[in-house]
């Protein structure tokens, strides 16, 4: 497998076997990602972390980590101040560090969304270097369509520049964003904004999956993981609570679209430590390990 | 305690006994924080330190120097300007360097509050280094749901690497504002807020206690408390000029809600200087020498 | 050929060689330039790439090298994402570096545009160094008109001057839009984007081809190429799909209109492998080889 | 007195005794600053410079310069490119180098106010260094409550931070203004802002001289004198024309307000050369020899 | 000559005899200015190179050049672009070295006009050092009254004082434009503008020349001349074709107003070369050689 690995030119010789090395583990030498999502404190602050449905252990940060630190995962992804706190307790924990966030307060409908970068890639590189924490790649968010693009296409190129050359892996959430975007779930929208993230050179795209009357999901969004081309996709498997439902979502991105994994967030954190593991393991059982929904569904279940 | 305080991982190994240090200094080894505010003559302009019900003294800012010098406190944090202009005279209050500030003169109505970094955390160590001031950390305001939020969080995520990586505590203090905010007292948006410090990777949040019709706040706090993880969550005792009650509420929100302690102004420094200590032993009593409030009244009431 | 390229003064002695080079080599030592664009990933989203009428295979980015790496070109511009990923499969191509890009999500109507430089021109010579790729310029819009025009025109100059100081060509896409802009085919206001171009010092300026109702654009089009002086001008065919007739508006653009090449996108790479690379070579012959439009068509029906 | 002088710790010990000396100098030793300010070329165009009322020897540059030449004065205001055109002939002039202006062109109901720092404090220390002009400090204008309030806040910090290290002494102009803004006069308000430039660490603040319906100017301004604590606080004399009320007002200002001195411009150069020297002795002989109304009344007129 | 010439103090010592070199080869040892402005091709795009009643040859870039190259000039203004692409063919000229220039696409009443620094004062004089070209000076217009002044007035102060400090001279040209302005020949506003100059340290002022109802420009014109002291005003001689007309306006100017030169761009290059070329030397004779009108008339009929 690492030498199937296409290390792209902007990894430089002198970084080329650390990113070999970060793209095996953060892939589990299969290629595909499976990520779990720890950055919703800022992007949903406590919405997702407490109320109806939603586990009690969930209040505390603390939660995301103990998941993290018992369950099979590609990686973990969250700020740094997070990782800087907990990381001591987790340091088996694969990383990525969200590099930027912005909260929720502020609609569409007010203002052009604008995320900005926390800290630079080197800050990020310093980290790692002095606690020796296992961290394998960073992330971005840009909001495509908004009146801010220009500021965050520029911060993302800068970031998968940067990181590649330190043989960091790269992931951007492209979402399209803002008044000018009628249908964020649009396929071709969607597409676009994978094929983006290739132009960008991020080594993972995280889009959402699309929507369209009439249309199946699976199908239509193989024009993004078309349009990305040596780019990978993973996606979210949506709400669902129902974990067949998920999980076959998953499989089915994979299988039927070509999608290279997925990235979830609260269908994992919001449930009790000892579920959330398991789903955890589900997941990454689909991704990492090629298992079908019924064995997937196995583990989940605790069979 | 020394060997019990989480050093995050942005503190570097060299910065690692001065951290720990500073850490057990600001909260006199009691893990908690008594933070005696002194910044309002930017936010609150003179209407704190002159006027009807405030004592006379309190109009010249020598004053909260002088209190900060006699009384028992954490930390006392102010700008930088005041504090290179008075701690010569002071050189055992221990300080903390507030770094951005605002005025209140433009209402949100007129436009979404912005305050800027002053100053660099380097320039803060160079003070430090150059005049042997007991400089313990440094704050920084962020107010979340502003449309400028954006800029706030880079800095205050910036403010908070580079203050670790010298080896200097930091506070935070978490306040949505702006128009889309409608509520700021709203105990779930607080406790967002705090998750947000938490990510932004710092030591302490100070938030505005929350409100909520029909429910304790003490009892609701403990939402922000929990979101906030190990990230040590402070507040205010609010407006009340009855001691009792002040110092209730401090003991309920350390001893119900689990803060670690609170951050005091006016409610001190508007009093004598002689009142003003007293309050300030009190509060110092509630929060880092465990004491009820009966006791913390005596203190107060310089019996 | 070598001889007669007029070196820019802000080439500096030590750079001089590898411009001359550089220039000959994307001119092909004709002193016209081929350039087939490949960045529209960004500007048009997947609007290029998938639909009617559009080969299925350039829904994949590797298309693009394909179509270069076997096809006469100039030179091929895209991201440098995107050159990063493929290039090591297509180390004979020759690049040019797109510098600046933005979607198309956001209309004139709603907002003046801005495209931002994402790299900057010393990270593109690190990577051509540390790769070892044919990097031989770079790429840069300006939206001229727009309100944000003051950051473009400086960004562009500084692309050229640090461009040039490493031997490096520069194209700038010339383009007038926003609100102020009545008519962005206005040959008089494309001879005045022209005329920027030269100002700018870039050696070659990409403009819309004029059209003004009563007027043979090719005979209008003199006005822009006169008005660039030493900076070259090169425009695009237009939309026809019948390759008589497009290939004979680039025949005119040059014989006429005195244009020194012209840059070619979705004409090339909406088509079939085959058919995308034929049509190359026929753009090629007449471009770089001086073909008339007979042979040059008989180049693309294969003949 | 060079004893007495309080050095704020932002001035490092090898910058300390310069510090002193400059204080010394722009105080003549006495505490106090006489500031004969020539920065309007730029706040006010040429209107305080010609027209009705308007000596015609003001109309010229060389005037002020001529002013600060021959008399008494604590220290000469202006824009480095003025001092750096005429120093050469006044090198006995002390000067304060002021570092940022605007003009009067656009009103506060149009846009918000913004004055930018036009050159670093180092590169003032350097034109000192090099010319051996006796350059004792800088200013800084702070319009407190306009919508760029924050980012002038910032450059007035580190204008003063700068300005200390290399052992300058700094004046900021504390105008609150903006649509935000009622009444620029209100004593409590002006209080205010002199309290913000103790926050930002200044030596000296210039406020306006407050009015209130019903009050005495010269008490309510005592609410000022004191916010600043360790800050010394000037302000002008007014328009008056009257010379008696004029000086009786700036001696009112020492002595019953306890204002450190005074900012006087248009009131001094607009008279001819001889009566500008002779209002120059008169302010000098109030503000730094503790002369009273009538002895400087005397040396105003020559007796 | 050399010797009268003043420099300012932020010519630093080791650029002492530069300056004084620069300054009186762009003034031929005069103390006046004949600046022949090339600008144009981004200030008013291709409208002053093509149309009625321009001379055919203009239309190309070159033109510029070869006037600048037959005639007598005191320096050519152009962008750093043009001179690095033509400078190689005409070493002898005089090059100044306009750094900031703006399309007239935008109209004041749609946005305030904002002119941005297209290149830094250090790439120019490594440009100068490493062509050998005859680099005297740098130049940069400031439009006061537009809300983007204040971005203006840091440039064009950073801009004099890094020319200043490599021995270049400087040329603001001052223009009052925007919403706020309502005549901008007003012979006070412009009075102002002139003195902003001498406030920034520029050595040459352009400005447009007054008008007023009912009053001579020449005179009123003296104002500005007297408000920029020892910086040195020039300005244009209108749009009149009639070459009497022309030159006198010129001559009363020096004669009358006192200025120092003139700046002229459209009015020489719309001629045939050898128009231009005696237009040129007709002015110079004017403003250099201290000729009359009549004798300055002779040179441009070719007498």
């Amino acid at each position: 497998m690492a030498e199937e690995i296409i290390v792209p030119l902007d990894v430089p010789g002198e970084s080329r076997s650390r990113y070999i090395q970060n793209y095996m583990k953060i892939t589990r030498g299969s290629g595909r990602l499976m990520l779990f999502a720890g950055d919703q404190k800022v992007e949903h602050l406590n919405d997702d972390f407490s109320g109806p449905g939603i586990d009690p252990g969930d209040g505390d940060p603390g939660h995301l980590f103990r998941v993290a630190g018992k369950a099979k995962i590609g990686v973990f992804a969250a700020q740094l101040g997070l990782i800087a706190r907990y990381g001591m307790d987790y340091p088996e924990v694969p990383y990525l560090v969200k590099l930027n966030s912005k909260t929720n307060l502020i609609k569409t409908s007010q203002a052009e969304p604008r995320s900005s970068l926390w800290l630079e890639v080197e800050q990020v590189v310093d980290l790692k270097e002095k606690s020796g924490l296992e961290i394998l790649g960073v992330g971005y968010t840009v909001y495509l369509g908004s009146e801010k693009e220009a500021e965050m296409l520029r911060e993302a190129a800068q970031l998968v520049f940067k990181a590649h050359s330190h043989g960091l892996v790269t992931v951007l959430w492209m979402y399209p964003r803002g008044k000018a975007v009628k249908d964020e779930k649009d396929p071709h929208l969607i597409a676009g904004a994978a094929g983006v993230a290739a132009a960008l050179g991020s080594d993972f795209a995280k889009v959402n999956y699309p929507q369209k009357a009439g249309c199946s999901s699976a199908e239509v969004f193989r024009e993004a993981v078309r349009a990305a081309g040596r780019t990978k996709v993973v996606c979210a498997g949506g709400k669902s609570t129902d974990a067949r439902a998920f999980l076959q979502r998953l499989h089915d991105q994979i299988h039927i679209s070509g999608a290279a994994g997925n990235a979830t967030g609260r269908n994992i954190h919001q449930r009790s430590l000892a579920e959330a593991v398991r789903l955890c393991n589900a997941i990454y059982a689909v991704t990492v390990e090629d298992a079908d929904v019924e064995d997937a569904l196995k583990i989940y279940l605790g069979d």
